[in-house]
């Protein structure tokens, strides 16, 4: 079978690198160009030193974005740029016929006025593609994987959302009534980008930790709360609070729910639901969930616990906000859209 | 005046270096005595090679637990021991008249019941003194201040527990209802003291982050549990989840509560409440408390939000667990105790 | 072909658990045994929970040392053990005529009262197979490819040797004259090992930073002599000082060396010694390397700078002490061994 | 006594925000103003929130550079600015017979040519005060102490430099004779400084080290060479090179050097030049000098080891970079110009 040929927008992003750096090694992959607007013309090691003496990745220097959406020869465009950037690149790229995944929240959120509530502004005030939010398909393989396999738009899910999501849709979908939800999410530094900001200054983020953005505040809020609503038939709203760990990657979430169950039957149904997915690991209470189990990897680990005393349940979730959280799923996804075995060029 | 001459029972764990270290630098304090079971006849400068060079420091070799509390010329003892090793030393010590602190649990549960539970096994069925848990006071200045001055033990609280009941007390004192509490806290590694375990070991905690003893498993939930019962005049049930960052101090809790007022009355509430109080900054909501702005002092910084659409309120609090969360909060109760000023030998 | 069956003595060290990651991934192995004599009959995701779902590992229980040494079903045996123990159960496995690869330093040492000095005690007083000890080869490809393709016995270079001799040997082989040679290096403290250590308890080691073993008292120190002085033609002394640095994997060597030759003569020498190298990677003094280039990877960065006014010229090099000083040079020795492509399974 | 009234030009930067903290904790100072021309007009706790609630500093308001230097009731003023921004400001201050403490390399190089070379460029092509360097006293108190206590400038000498100068200035004095140094130092990122830049980006520096401006390209170098040079009675040439390690505080300077003494000589030399300094700390090779022993404290810890065999003796220092290597050495150069207990405000 041929190589999909692939082309990544916003090569330079921590995303982007990553995205890059698994492509390269993807056995049924080849990269048709890397892109980036501040870095036209270098080459991707010129930037990423530890990519240096990969060919294919040596081979390919950074094109203007506005060239490569230009390229024919593509089965697959990544994009890594930001939010209303990347909607607005790829409709060109749509209209080809090529596929694509976005790694934005572009495509993520059904209802257009959520869309324009939480990331509208002065300087975007409107969606630069409303007509085709409605062909994308939620990213998420474990639970959109039929849609997946037949979608031209992958609307990649948010970090912090792939956490909270894959432990609590297996209990909605499986008739568990959830009355509250709380995620307590910590992430690693790489989550907040490549992009300079006093708060992620080396002397500034190591040795603390701190909260951010909590209180209904976070644009995954929306995400989460539109996947928990599918799944539950019916509006859920739910506390989501970020916080900033000490690292460069990993997401884990402390989820609290009022449910109707107790932590070894919520447990139970998950297992159940994932017992064939390679990237889900449901774990015993005595070996909780650690970002260190999965960092690096594509995994995502969880396990349930408490729901003693009348007192929440709590569902622990951890995945690596660059793999599975971003570019890893991405991958995952582009390997169900093209026919290719799930965990091509996942594994390792 | 006359010096308070003080001794240090368990002086080789962390919290009892960094209590000699502040006691050394206090005004009016001269070290009778450091003593340690383990490293009995070295200076303590062997072992924490940080503190050579303190005269004071330098001078007092560690004597054994024994022959320490058989000295006389004393007028307060500091016990940083293990839980039931610490109340079977204190026990000869306060019979002879002289003011303890003691930094373990050991009087600060009520319930001899409840101490039992949580603290007894096999090796130690039994709580070492019962007839004078009654004795002792609960070693919250802020809340406990006048009968800590009259006190002659003094049960120093555990660091997790400051860190949740300063936010929460003054909402029960004040006459909040709250129905349901989750602290989500994080702790730094020293909470878990010197000795040598797997998960600490810097390979293992370094670039991970884990939750532990969640789900009403950790000895710190019936303590925090008493003092928000006593506060609400009414038997008071909560969630405890605590997790182990990869830096060295301070600790930070998310506090998720249902109550019957917003996050500003909350703050204002709590606000009023320690106005005049030294070592309680309550922040905006604009500018969280963050563990880098709390480690090697005695503050604790406390912030509300979220609130809206019927979610939570959200309390944010954080201190070092080495200073506020145990031996500066010691040096506080024992200011308080000799009729010091409350700050002496804690501002730095 | 068929696939090389490999067993891993000690699996359950550090170095253990990367192996046999890289090796159930490896194309062209399958796993025919991991040992450990302290866990012997557990699974090994059940100390490395990171290794969970992956099934030729999660299949394969650990058996004890003596069952696995006398397996006959077996290709080629890697020893993570310590040194003595690591040869001692190896004699049995070399004389079935079975292929090993020796990470510990047993077979590394020619001269066996160097070893004696530098690695015997009254606990092992002896080398345990000293006649063994001239059919070993030194397992670095890049110097020692043909010896290594039609060995029965590796050698594998200890992590600190790896970045110093890389950057030295092609300049010694290439006739400059090296006058006096300092090494300083700085190593993450995976490299210490899993087992417990004061010095490693995260609460000491992070946010620390120590010199150790300095003074010509590592024992790395006379690997590195022999090799320098065979590349030399005459005796070699040099300077080595190892230190601790607060990360978890990466070594990286600043190496002063007096020499008639400029730093960009030396760069040019070592850049055409490993042009067709596939993982050494010889970069420019303005791109000097950093550990974060490295890790995860087999690669090893080099660079020279200094020079001028009469000043040592100076070589930096970096690689993961676990991959490309440990568990990737053996598996790249075993590629070499049995004909495989050399870089196979170790591309990520 | 009247309190030395004090202003701070530079309070924003890490060593402005630390020597105010500092100087709010000293008996015998009272803070008359601190300065920022980015902040001006606002508090300094609403940059640095761990200041929050110490009266002296929520109650100074941040003034314009131009406002501070004409401020008359002031005894002594600190410069933590840039250089050549501080030398222009202080020449007014100075004109006004105020004592100045210059923490930037302004006054440190007595040769202006040597300063024009490695200072000056484009933008500041010439010093703004020649005529006053002869008058400016090297602020290394162990040295300098009758001139500093005389002085009416004084230039602070730079982190690494102290660390360098503390363990060799003594030898050298000693009649040591030394052939070739070469300082191998590592440093903690606050050593670069609030500015952002992509290398101190949190994922960048973490779990990363590596060298920069190495083969004599640090601007550090030629102070340390002037100082040794008039140390040593004739003209040394050193190797300098600075690494970046991955915490917050610190450096630890590992030196080579070629001389006719042993270490343990060389080690007797210093412990008896440094007897009755308070904040130098010579330790037994069994001892090394580790970070964390002197972080958040004015220490600077010295030991020997190494010379064996011919081969070069090896010194080790580390201290604060903030402290010792900063604002610490201010204050300590501070009490001894006005006559105050040397350890005023330094102990902790």
């Amino acid at each position: 079978m041929d190589k999909v040929r692939v082309g990544v927008l916003g090569a330079t992003s921590y995303t982007g690198a990553e995205l890059v750096r698994m492509l390269a090694f993807h056995p049924s992959v080849s990269i048709a160009y890397v892109s980036s607007q501040s870095y036209e013309g270098k080459a991707l090691p010129s930037i990423f030193p530890a990519l240096a003496g990969i060919k294919e990745i040596n081979d390919n220097l950074l094109i203007s974005p506005q060239e490569a959406v230009g390229r024919r020869s593509v089965d697959c465009v990544f994009s890594c740029l930001p939010h209303a950037a990347s909607a607005e690149l790829l409709v060109p790229v749509i209209e080809k016929g090529v596929k694509v995944v976005d790694l934005s929240a572009d495509f993520r959120i059904r209802d257009i006025n959520v869309y324009k509530k939480w990331y509208c502004d002065d300087k975007h005030p409107n969606h630069p593609a409303p007509h085709l939010i409605e062909k994308a398909v939620f990213g998420l393989p474990e639970h959109y994987r039929p849609q997946i396999a037949a979608a031209s738009i992958i609307a990649n899910p948010g970090c912090y959302v792939t956490s909270v999501l894959l432990p609590l849709l297996p209990l909605l979908k499986g008739g568990v009534s959830i009355d509250t939800i709380i995620a307590d999410s910590k992430s690693g530094v790489s989550g907040a980008g490549r992009g300079l900001k006093q708060n992620t200054h080396f002397p500034e983020a190591h040795e603390n930790f701190s909260a951010y953005s909590i209180g209904r505040k976070h644009r995954h809020t929306p995400e989460m709360e539109q996947e928990l609503s599918l799944a539950a038939g019916k509006p859920v709203q739910m506390t989501f609070s970020p916080h900033l760990l000490p690292i460069n990657r990993g997401i884990l979430s402390t989820i609290y729910i009022t449910a109707n169950r107790t932590a070894a039957e919520c447990a139970d149904i998950v297992k159940k639901f994932y017992a064939s997915e390679p990237f889900v690991r449901v774990r015993e209470p005595s070996d909780l969930p650690q970002i260190a189990n999965v960092v690096h990897t594509n995994y995502c680990d969880i396990a349930f616990t408490g729901g003693t005393d009348g007192l929440p349940v709590i569902a622990v979730s951890t995945l690596d906000n660059l793999v599975k959280g971003a570019s890893g799923q991405a991958l995952q996804n582009m390997n169900i859209m093209f026919g290719l075995p799930e965990t091509a060029g996942l594994m390792r």
